[in-house]
Formats: structure tokens, C-alpha cells, sequence
């Protein structure tokens, strides 16, 4: 590299529009902090003459993200155009063959690709960086792969959708239901062009996925979260979670036992005056813990054009200061595919029932929980004017299949007067 | 550096015998995420038969730190025995002059003789790196240096003394007097053997001088912090401050704007909501404002043997993988002297003041805060049984210097049963 770090970005929606603010308002700055000047050579996006509030003139323009990503004029080939195929995928591919580093906040096509990937860049003898992909502005992959290097991790935590904590917060504070609240995010733009990649708990899983394998020092491995969005938290969980002291969060769990690794992504219940808990609104936050360090607590915006900004321009600075380690942490040959440990972990549970008034129909509930080898920890009914009866239960550590064969069990009792709900309650 | 990277750790208290757990259990993991063997040369220590729970006959043994740090197949200096000067300083100038890269977890030494060690290591192009010394386990200097490389930084705060919030959060639990819980705390062995580097808040300043350098840019300037420790707060004020919706912490803050720089540790008023707010007990926590990112909160244990070791073994981990920055980010022949603007930044006011029971006082202490031109946001008078009435006022921003002529000017009215306390609010 010259004394210049010349850059190509490819994608000028909001994120990338942060980014050339950054490099050209903060330039004396990242000259200071990282010894060379950080420069941009060529942009590209999908239409070049739309106002996005900043000056291109000074830069190429190229139509192509495959031909920007490999221009003699860049150095590091900066992705913000999303999407885990397509042109995201060939320009970094293309990129790191001509001998470019790359920066991205692609955070689906580093938890489907990410293997082929870092083990692509390795063999080229550069770098892929991501910090932006992971819980916005906050340096998660930083603190993770560096700043814990010396802990066997244990598990990694997070609240990592920032519209979806903004739904279940909303939902709480006003008693509306999910589809009220999901319509009214939807109207106010918090939510992707397809809503599914929030509220289904994707978009927080590909997160997930990224943090697990360098934690674990495992293959980045999607298809083995057991996943599940927020589209049936409904607003009588939240307040019976409140009234038992729990808040419902989409909580990511990645934990490596001997039984292999378990990676999780749903909705579950954290005490209310936990971290997680406390934790309203469109912030995110990540729990990490190691064997040696214990909790580490990070909290911060986890989306929006300056903290993903942020976090794209310390990816740069790393490169322009020479930091190019392995893209997980260790090579990516000595990744193992982790045997799935899946609904293996015991938890307590939540049960919310409605059962009907009739004399005896809790003693069947407590047998059949019983029989399943569940056991009950705390029980409350509550006073109702209609025949039917609401119980909660928060269990003793179970698995979910007792849960499940539990659950099945009752259903041959005649006590149900609608399905039960169970949710995970994960101690933090 | 060849294939192993062979410290030299001098003092080997709680941290040491940590560092050398860690290197000696995770042998395997620290080479996967490196790529180099990390191995121990030699020790030293006060006493060499003190059984510490670790075997040391692997490692020579040295009596004097400064040969230890210059030793032929010593690549990396770990300074582990506290000190500002003395063998600590001896031996860290020793092993930079020697050629040697240094990781120490000594914040006296970089608080005070900071600017003068960056320099020399800069000069013999070496390293020197200090996670350990600032909040224990919590990567803050990392994500401070690098995670936020692409901010300004706006403004820095942060609990980094667990004993002082151990003391004030047990004072608030117990009900008992800052005498009773400091004994409680004395006997339970949670203070320094000076415990006025700890409740004096010293040792938390240290800390703040070192964030501010590097948040800043400037020179390292421990004497230019307003220093003042927990000794002063009382119970009636931590129960006044609960009653208004805040918690007393003994609260860093360092922040840069066009009067100068402003850096203060003393006692403060927090929002009980807030995250500083919430944060009980040992545990430290570090709020980084940077104009990009927004607010980023990071929580963890700021002490012990486990979290020091792990932050001690990021530093070793980033030499092994030839991460070798300034000392504090940028050159420190860059770094400028700030003007300090000590008081300058106006913030709310928390107000308790003990009235003589007559007719007019209130009015009277209304007028005197009124021609200071100190303005009332909310005001409590208690119901009371004696000649004496408790009153709480929060005031609109204002100066240190404002309410100090205002509390000046309370004296001559003679409405004063007793001496006013005012302590500043810190909007969070």
C-alpha cells in the first residue's frame, strides 16, 4: 500500500452515503489515526444521478461493481450493496482475485457464503471485514475476535433486530397487538422491503450465524438455527411475562457444549431488570461470555446511516493500518462444521394456558407436567368472569422436547380451552 | 518475531498468575487465533516461594524486573506490578530501549508518565498496550482506539471503580452511613491497601486520563481532571436523590469542545433509568459518544483476576498478530496539549439544603438562586417535626461557578440550618 488507501464503494443507499460524509469531513482525522490517507477512487450504485445530499463529481462512476471492485486505481473494495448473491457476491469474489481487501456490511451473504468466502480471501492473502453486518454501530466483531482473543467463549447473546425490539417495546407500552404495531413500524419505513427478513427473525439470524463461528472457531452455519420471528408474541404474553417480572425479546443464544453447538433465534423471556430486559426501543445489544472475562455487555445503534458508518470506517482504518487477519478469527481451513446441538440445552419455560373452569383440571395439568418430567417452579391463576380459567407456569430447566411432549399430552386431557404457548426463558 | 512469542511477565499478584493460567490452559486456541505459539521466557516477582497455585518451574526465574525485560528470549515485556515509577517505569523504559514491546495493566504509570513512554516507544518503533489498566475486562481501549477510529469523539464517561459503586450501591441498599459500608468493604478486602486511590477516586481518574487521550487526541493530563472522591456523599443524599429519580455514582466524564477540555471524576447524579444508572454493585461500565455512532454503553467486571488477565492477553494476542499502533492512536508527537475548561460545561444542578422553619425562607433562597442566575427546574420541601425543613431543588443548566456564588450568597441570608450540597447532574 502507497502512504493513500484508495477505496471503491459499490452501493450509495444510506449507509454508503455515511461513509463517503466520513472520508471527507473526518479526512485530517483518519489521516491521523491510521498514518495514511484514506482516499475514494471510484463509486457505484444503481442510478447515478439520484440527490443523495453529497458530491460523486469527485469520484469514477462505474456501472458495474465488478469492474469497480477490480479498477488499478482501489485498493479496497467496499460492498454496501446487500443481497447474498448477485453483483454483492461476484464484485467481492472478483475483488479479492484481483488482489483487493474488502470491507462489507453484508451480513447474508457472509452467514450463507461466509465459508467459501474466508477461505477465498485467505488463499488470496487478504482480508474481508465486516464489522457493519453485525448489530450496527457497535463493535461486536471487534470485541469478539480481539478484545475477548484469550477467553474460550461460552455463549454469545443479542438483541440484534432493532425494528423488532421497537414492535415488542411498542406493543408493551401501548397494549396494541403485533399486527397494530407492525403496521404502524411498517408506515413509519423501520421496517426492510420485505418485512419477513425482521419480524421472521432472518436478518438477526444471519447475525447470529456471523458471531457464532468466531466464537466458536466453527463454519458459519445458518441452516442450523432453529429460528422463529415474532409474528405470534402476542400482546397477552407481554403482559403475562410482565406480570411474572420477564420481558419478551427476539433473543439470539449461539452456546458450544459437548453436546455440539446450539444456535437459536426467537422469542424468549429475559428478566425485566436484566441487560436484555432493560433493554427498550430500537437499540441493540450483545451479551458475550467468556471463560475468563464473564459478561460482557455492549449496547448501542444497531442500524441508521452514521452508526453503520461507523462501523464501516473502522473496518477501513484496520486495513489502512495493516490489521488483516484471518476473516473468522483463525484460517478458515481450521474452521469445524460444529455437530447441531439444536433444543438440546435444558431452560426453564413459560407456559401460558387457558383451561377450563371446571373442579381438578390444574391436578391434570400438574400430572401430565409431571409425567413429562417437567417441573413446575412457579404457578399463577388469575381471576377471570368466563368459564375459562388463565394459568402461567414458569417451569424448572427442561428441554424443549419435554415441553413439546408435554404440551402433546395435555391436548388428550379435555382441560385445554385454547393451545397453550410456551417460551423459552433464557438466564442471563 | 519467529513462530513463538516468548514474554517476560514481571509481577505475578491476582493478574500474572491469570496471564499465566490463561497461556498455559488455552495453549492451543491463543495459536489458532494468532498463528503463533505464545510462551512464557521468564517471571519475576517479590517472592519467589510464595505458593501461588501455579507451577513457575518452567519459566527462569529473574529478582530484578529490568533484566527480566531485557532478556535475549524475552520478545514482549508484560508489566503486571503496578507503580508509577519505581521498578514498573524501570523496566518498561528498559525493555523499549531493548527493543522489546510492552503490555502493562499499570494506569498510575500512563496517567502520569504516559506522554514520555509513548514517545520512547515510538521512537524504537515498539509498542506499548494497556487494555488491563482501564475497566478490567471491558475491551475500551480497543473499541475506543479502533472500534470508533472513524468518530470524533464527543464525549467519554464511564464507573471505573467497582469498590466505589460497591460502597454507594450498598449505602443505597443498606441504609447505612458511607463510615459503616467503607469498614464493610475494608474488611472484606475490596479496597486497594490505599484505599484513598480508591474512594478518593484516583485510581478511577487514572483511568479517565488515559480514555481522554485518546478520545481527544491530546497529552495524557491527570493533574487537569477535577478530582474529587465518594468520602462526601451521604445517605440523606443518596435517599434525596432516589426520591428525585436518580442514583449517585462516582462518575468520569471527559468531553471537547471549543472552550477546551473538560475532565471530571467526581460524585454525580445519574437517571435511575438510564444504563449508569442501572449499574449496581463491582461492575464497571464506559459510555462512548463519538458523532457518527451515537451513544455506545459497555458493561462488565472492572477487576479480578479472571476479566484483568483477559484484557492482559488481547494485548498479547494483538503483538502476536503484529497489531503495533501508536500508544495512544495517533503519534505522540501529535498529540496536543488541551486547554483545560475545568467547570466551564454547564449541567442541571442537584441542590439539598437544610432551612431554618420561618416564614419567607423559601422565597429568600428563590431570589439568591434567581440573581446568580441559577433558574429552578423542580423543588421538594419534606414534612419535618423540627424548626429545620429539608428542601431538594434540580436546577436548569448551569456553571459550577454560578451555583457556587449562589451557595456563597445562601450564607448571608441566615435561612441556612445547615451547610447546602449541591452535586451536578450528568444528562445521560
Amino acid at each position: 500500500m502507497s502512504d493513500t488507501l484508495r477505496l471503491g464503494i459499490a452501493g450509495l443507499g444510506t449507509v454508503g452515503v455515511g461513509v463517503v460524509r466520513i472520508i471527507r469531513q473526518q479526512a485530517a482525522l483518519l489521516e491521523a489515526r491510521t498514518g495514511h490517507k484514506i482516499s475514494i477512487s471510484a463509486v457505484s450504485a444503481r442510478s447515478k444521478n439520484k440527490d443523495r445530499g453529497i458530491t460523486l463529481s469527485d469520484y469514477a462512476w462505474e456501472e458495474d461493481p465488478v469492474a469497480l471492485a477490480t479498477r488499478d486505481d482501489v485498493d479496497l473494495f467496499v460492498e454496501l450493496m446487500g443481497g447474498e448473491d448477485g453483483p454483492a457476491k461476484d464484485a467481492t469474489e472478483a475483488a479479492l482475485k484481483a488482489g483487493k481487501d474488502v470491507v462489507t456490511a453484508n451480513k447474508a451473504m457472509l452467514a450463507i457464503h461466509g465459508q467459501a468466502l474466508a477461505e477465498l480471501a485467505e488463499a488470496e492473502g487478504r482480508a474481508i471485514r465486516y464489522e457493519a453486518a453485525v448489530a450496527g454501530g457497535i463493535p461486536v466483531i471487534k470485541t469478539l475476535m480481539e478484545g475477548l482473543a484469550g477467553n474460550e467463549i461460552k455463549r454469545v447473546m443479542g438483541v440484534m433486530n432493532g425494528s423488532c425490539n421497537y414492535i415488542l417495546t411498542r406493543m408493551e407500552n401501548s397494549g396494541k397487538t403485533y399486527q397494530e404495531i407492525f403496521a404502524e413500524a411498517d408506515g413509519l419505513g423501520y421496517l426492510e422491503a420485505d418485512p419477513q427478513l425482521d419480524v421472521g427473525g432472518i436478518d438477526a439470524a444471519h447475525k447470529l450465524a456471523i458471531l457464532s463461528a468466531i466464537a466458536f472457531g466453527a463454519r458459519v452455519d445458518f441452516d442450523g438455527i432453529q429460528l422463529e420471528g415474532i409474528e405470534r408474541v402476542s400482546i397477552e404474553d407481554i403482559r403475562a411475562a410482565a406480570d411474572m417480572g420477564y420481558k419478551i425479546k427476539l433473543l439470539g443464544v449461539a452456546q458450544m457444549s459437548g453436546r455440539g453447538l446450539e444456535q437459536r433465534m426467537q422469542p424468549c423471556l429475559v428478566p425485566d431488570t436484566s441487560p436484555l430486559g432493560q433493554l427498550d426501543g430500537g437499540t441493540n445489544m450483545v451479551v458475550l461470555e467468556g471463560d475468563a472475562v464473564g459478561q460482557i455487555v455492549l449496547r448501542g445503534a444497531g442500524a441508521g446511516e452514521g452508526p453503520t458508518a461507523s462501523a464501516v470506517m473502522a473496518d477501513v482504518c484496520d486495513i489502512a493500518r495493516g490489521l488483516r487477519g484471518p476473516v473468522f478469527g483463525q484460517p478458515a481451513t481450521s474452521l469445524v462444521a460444529a455437530k447441531s446441538a439444536l433444543s438440546k440445552m435444558p431452560a426453564p419455560y413459560y407456559l401460558r394456558m387457558t383451561l377450563v373452569d371446571k373442579p381438578g383440571v390444574l391436578a391434570k395439568i400438574a400430572t401430565v407436567l409431571g409425567e413429562a418430567g417437567v417441573s413446575i417452579y412457579r404457578m399463577r391463576q388469575y381471576e377471570h368472569d368466563d368459564s375459562s380459567a388463565p394459568v402461567l407456569i414458569v417451569t424448572h430447566k427442561t428441554t424443549q422436547t419435554d415441553i413439546e411432549a408435554a404440551i402433546a399430552a395435555m391436548d388428550g386431557t379435555g382441560v385445554l380451552a385454547g393451545a397453550p404457548v410456551a417460551l423459552r426463558i433464557e438466564e442471563v
